[in-house]
């Protein structure tokens, strides 16, 4: 299989770090760019975490991009009660030293996508709001995405609301955008993301891979489990977020079914929510490629060889 | 346990017609009456349906009254690719002696509650236009009423879009007004009746009554599962309605769980969506008992039970 | 011109009670009957009230009728700071001997049309409430309507949110059936009920008529006047419902405009408007026959006429 | 008074071009640049129309940016009927020597006002889609705007729904965001821009100027009014457009109310309405200045001032 090109907007977050460090030490990935978006916490912070998780696997040419602090249209939602204070708590990280570039995410995503060859794939784990505005700003972006993977949504029910899943609800409009873009979309949703937990077993068993980046994994791990469980009262952290990169590197990790997928911008109970006519009771045609399974043992196969994958100092082997 | 006495409206449609036969038949239950709503059919057929059943069973002694031809609000919504012509395809019944009573079912409903002690359990298994349009007429039958068990809506997903189910699409705004009426509600909905799957073995297994009510049974279900393997390709119909009357036989058949229902009345996308607050994820009150699991073998048995009650030449045994 | 049957349909209400007046009084008018709705107040309140205009008039033998105390669907809406505790302040009644009818001004509105030739004009001054639920309870009775005219919504603006007007707002989902309910409909909304200002010189006139209702007038007035400057600032109150049974007694008083009329369901900013489309440019057919202007001094001439109509001492001349 | 700043962002349309005649000739103001936006018709036409315009009248130094094709979030909408396919169909214009600048109007919204003191006004005619996104880009240059002045709008109803202004519809998430930018806003909708109607005696006035400014505005006019009669069988085209601009040099112009407004979002009935609270209902702190009125003979004058102040070759005076 030929390197993939992908942009992974991201909004880190726990669970996006440890996307980040697959995404950027995976050999069959070509990351052009991280873009960041405010979501799991506010813009300053999540462009701050992806900038130190970057720095702390020797990857800092690896460029950053922030860019909108806000949805869309609706008022702003953070996470704040799952990823804490600076939306990656949890690991000591030394002084920063990387920045995020000065050009504008959106302006990047433009940019990158027009002078392409229609190869790359944008990844997104957080809030759509960067994709959608770059294919508002420059509508004919659309046609040089090759595929739009996303983490988001759900086809039963959500995890702020009981409709609504936490990165479509922080910016629907943006998702309607991205879903109606015309190219193909894969639809990671809490349907799978929430088979795979991260229980004390399994990072236990990262831990002894002891590289920087499963170093790395077992802080975070460490914070995330532990407000799953003060928060919800759940014994594992769903690693949503690298679902998403994980799919890329194993096509047959996620099992998808094409469906309808509409989403909900009624501003009333259910705003947000991801209908997806997984039964085809509307008669409309298929618009996403939804996951409906995934084989957990061979998620977590990827994880760790991701994670061995880095040195023990912070270089990447 | 004492007999519970319980007023059953429904919209005979095939697992209506099973509901019937268990409440009619159960001398744990005391049937006040049978009201009858548009929903799977038209008025004229669901009513037609409910007396050729209640004749045929020997028990036309039962009143049946029928009600609301529409919704309150929306637009008229039937199933008959489902459930047929008549609303009640397969069985060929005698000619019709039996007729619904002229009082009007709302009228009959507001009238048997309020001159009822506050021991009257309402049991819907279609829209819920009749005890709605009740408790608007007459705001003060809703303390009369025990509890209101109801098959309709889902946490997860629907079925007749991706976000609502039958029952509750059909009338959202009666819906809203049954669930806020400020009574006990058990909510009933797909993702238990989902898996009652009457499967060919199981007709096999209920001919062997060889009573009036198992030889309706298998009339019924012969139909009802073609249609089902036609229009969705599945094997087994699931067998809705009589999961709500089945409950009331036995409290332990159903699992439910406290939640926060609201109805989505946005007359968009997810329209007649239970927002069911499965995770307690806003905060709210719970307003509803929704099932969440159901002993599928009790449930067959239960429905063995019932047929078996029943003589072979249509009087109750 | 034949004497007109009119079913009434109020919540008084100070304007509801001049109009009752006028329709009580008027020999052009058969009074059928005078059905009640919560709305400006309690379902108590604006029961009593109506009593209490009709024994003052010396016209206890028309029939009163309550109905429905909640609206069909949302929660309950009133206007106290207008009308007061009682929904009438202002006028001394004495002792209420007249009592409404035991019947439910619901199940009185559909034996009356079903039992009519179709020449019944159904006029209604408050939430439309009890209409609905009677064209709910019993679809037939529809085409016995001869028509419909009510007292509500706006072409323009509301004057309770800027987008509805109080008796549709109090139960946009009941004018919706009634709009919907395929007779014709005169909608006369405040755009041209806000022109029949009720300023000191005309309180002053119908004084010198000196009969039971000019004074009764006048203490409805004093109060009304009253509260609509404290609340609003204004000088002459809006004598909105009279307009109704005045345009019976004369068809020339209003210029109506066949417009698409559509209420506003969506539960958000515009909740309750009525959507009235008076250039066409939605292109669909017409739905009502809007007010769009009013001969104001010929108006204070039918009320004025009206109120000399009875005697000095509360018996009709 | 000082010489005022401004960028103004259109989509013409015949208004619009009257508006830019205004706003190039006019030394009260700055025009740092003209921004352009699909509505009237597509991006392709409404940006070659404001260069055709900006050339014909000598001011070529002055710089267009096209920006956003589509709206945020809904569906485009476009105006053919009125404006032609062209956008601007009537004048004959030489061979268009003059291009749109590079940068992405949205980009150069964002630069321009960072850079400034906070002096710039916004003026828009059309959709309000580039400066939601640049508001949306870059959060921080809200607090750059001096003030927007908007055509747009009205608070009594509209004139492509009932409920919904043509500017308003076509992208009311875009209003909403700039409408909640917490800057002040004057927001001239219909309510008056409906009474500035150019009549045949209006255009015969400005030709009597001789300018290449007036020969440009009876051609546009010629269209205009023929267009209207057409389409609306009104005998004078209202001039919604150029009433911002005029508001600009002369404040006595337009009466404004401060006003409560939000925006429907609902994608219902009502999409697009401005409620305005003209009467403070709500109880709400007023988010806009609305025009209420406008004085008609002045807004002529100022017109033909701007007419005048072009020589006759096409070289402003």
């Amino acid at each position: 299989m030929a390197v993939q090109k992908i942009l992974y907007d991201c909004d880190p977050g726990h669970d996006d770090a440890v996307a980040l460090m697959l995404a950027a030490g995976s050999p069959e990935l070509e990351l052009l760019g991280v873009t960041i978006v405010a979501g799991n916490q506010t813009l300053d912070n999540t462009g701050r975490n992806a900038c130190h998780v970057l720095q702390w696997l020797g990857r800092e040419e690896i460029p950053v991009y922030t860019g909108c602090e806000r949805p869309m249209v609706r008022d702003r939602v953070t996470a704040g009660d799952i990823h804490g204070e600076t939306g990656l708590d949890g690991p000591v990280f030394p002084p920063l030293r990387k920045r995020p570039e000065p050009e504008h995410a959106v302006r990047f995503l433009v940019r990158t996508l027009m002078s392409s060859q229609g190869d790359v794939t944008v990844v997104t784990s957080g809030p759509m709001t960067n994709l959608a505005m770059a294919l508002r700003m420059e509508p004919a972006a659309a046609e040089k995405i090759r595929r739009i993977v996303l983490m988001g949504g759900s086809y039963t029910n959500g995890n702020v609301t009981p409709a609504a899943e936490f990165n479509i609800l922080a910016d629907p409009e943006a998702a309607h955008v991205c879903f109606t873009a015309g190219r193909p979309v894969t639809m990671i949703g809490l349907d799978v993301t929430r088979k795979v937990l991260c229980y004390p077993e399994i990072v236990e068993r990262m831990a002894r891979a002891d590289t920087c980046a499963s170093r790395l994994f077992v802080d975070l791990m460490g914070h995330f489990c532990r407000t799953q469980k003060e928060v919800f009262g759940w014994e594992g952290g769903p690693l949503h977020d690298p679902v998403t990169i994980a799919s890329l590197l194993d096509p047959a990790l996620v099992v998808t079914k094409p469906m309808n997928v509409r989403i909900d911008l009624s501003h009333g109970e259910s705003y947000g929510r991801t209908n997806c006519d997984a039964f085809g009771y509307l008669g409309l045609p298929a618009t996403a490629d939804v996951a409906v399974d995934i084989d957990v043992p061979r998620f977590w196969d990827i994880i760790e060889t991701g994670l061995r994958r880095y040195s023990e100092t912070g270089k990447q082997a």
